[in-house]
């Protein structure tokens, strides 16, 4: 075993042989969508990005799916079934099984089993000071699906964190692999701080992040303020003391650093001399930050 | 890939390269006992039993839990993760991760990943007319369970089920691959019925099963005809049209035919004459019946 779930990496990875290590993850959860076929693509582009995350490559899933007894109309699991299964043969991931459980609640998603050379597995460790801190998607899948729960979400807004969710995080690893980079994760339930900040005690490092420059759903900087469920108000009551504030950061922006992402875009720090080059192939990243030797809080935010 | 999920076989398989392939299987249910540590045994133990039942040997474990928010003691979870860590180390398994969602109804289970010799695989086809029919564990996991529930099942019949659930699969199907057994499956849900009737399908034979001759669980033979759940009667309906019956047989030995089993034995179909060698390393397993060539029904019950 080279990766255990003790270092807040996003899966465990097994060595197999000198060449060879598998990566392997598990996750479901309720639907953050209205349409099934959407939510089954969400949850497969979800799973498959821990198995990303470190640097590998999907080889199979086994579908994990809990469904109500009533209420609840058969083409739904289809249509939710068929969504995964689409992304699954996007990202050329072989469906071998399943189980399927009753449940008054919705749940699906899956367990990935990928493949990693164990040379180039990307960790939260490795960062270096003066890295570029970078992310791949914009944040607010959580405020725009609590907003959505309570029928106030636009409809712009909605569609564009379907959109966002189901892309899988294939092209950005292939780009941070390509592009030298030393330690990813993906962003998911801990939002952007609770997983800048496993980056940061593994790399041994504080990342500076500026606010201002987050990339954003549409929407959701409007929805941050009214929309805040559970998961958010957690994440800041239990992280938010190891990050460096200082006055004068839109509240807005303070929320979404908090807020909970369902298949959030990867977290990359990036040697500085391969940012240009990885940034012209992924013109959707965006520039957050940059490391800097361990300071007092290992998150800091900054203008 | 090798084995997906349309052969009745109990997990999928996916060839990695000629020598070696990967065999995995995920399983989680509601817990079947009251002692928190033997239900996380169990689990494991009937999770693991898909990659035994392949011919496989387990690698990786991934845990699925779903524990309730309130009425529900920490120290349950802990002794239900405890529970199924230790019996995973007695199969030489190892736990790489894990998720666990709220969920007001207790489930557990794993995502297991094993290795197996791709020319050695146990799938459901593979018999052969006049192999002999073995089963290496007792039935009436299910009736037990459902008497547990009413608070009627004796302390002994408990007792000796939750033995025999948490017992792993590991040496009967040692035992199996070292005496040429070329067709196995595990018997779970569908009880000994539909997993019978999967062998008989996938090898083109009939199994004459004799019910005189089926291991029982102290205790199930009494509790048979009073605690039938959903999923016996559901299995009954549907299998028992495929069961030649004929009449005079004990109407307990048949009801336990169709006793959805957790954590049950292997049914394995033995060359007769590997039979002797087989018995003689697992005076535990009961010869009950032999394989055919196919009849106008793939199972028949027999004196």
């Amino acid at each position: 075993m080279l990766v255990d779930h003790t270092t807040g990496d996003d899966a465990g990875v097994f060595l197999l042989d000198q060449g060879t290590a598998l990566v392997q993850t598990v996750d479901f959860f309720t639907p953050v969508v209205d349409d099934p076929e959407a939510f089954g693509a969400i949850a497969a582009a979800n799973a498959l990005s821990d198995v990303y995350a470190m640097g590998g490559r999907p080889l199979t899933a086994l579908a994990i799916a809990a469904f109500p007894e009533s209420d609840f109309p058969p083409e739904w699991a289809a249509a939710i079934v068929r969504g995964g299964a689409a992304k699954l043969r996007e990202a050329g991931c072989v469906l071998l099984g399943g189980h399927t459980v009753r449940d008054p609640e919705i749940k699906f998603g899956y367990a990935i089993t990928g493949l990693v050379d164990p040379q180039r597995i990307l960790t939260n460790a490795g960062g270096r000071p003066g890295d570029a801190v970078v992310l791949t998607k914009p944040l607010g899948t959580g405020v725009i699906a609590t907003a959505l729960k309570a029928g106030r979400a636009p409809e712009a807004a909605v569609a564009a964190s379907t959109r966002s969710m189901a892309t899988l995080n294939r092209a950005a690893a292939e780009s941070a692999l390509r592009h030298g980079v030393r330690a990813a994760t993906d962003v998911t339930g801990f939002g952007l701080a609770g997983h800048a900040l496993n980056l940061a005690r593994e790399s041994r490092l504080t990342l500076e992040i500026r606010p201002v420059d987050l990339p954003l759903l549409e929407g959701a900087r409007d929805l941050a303020l009214g929309f805040q469920a559970g998961g958010l108000k957690a994440n800041r009551r239990e992280f938010e003391p190891r990050v460096e504030s200082g006055a004068g950061f839109e509240e807005a922006l303070k929320v979404l650093l908090y807020d909970p992402q369902t298949s959030g875009g990867l977290l990359l720090l990036v040697p500085p001399e391969n940012l240009a080059g990885l940034l012209a192939e992924r013109p959707e990243a965006s520039t957050i930050g940059r490391a800097v030797p361990a300071g007092p809080k290992p998150l800091a935010l900054v203008d």
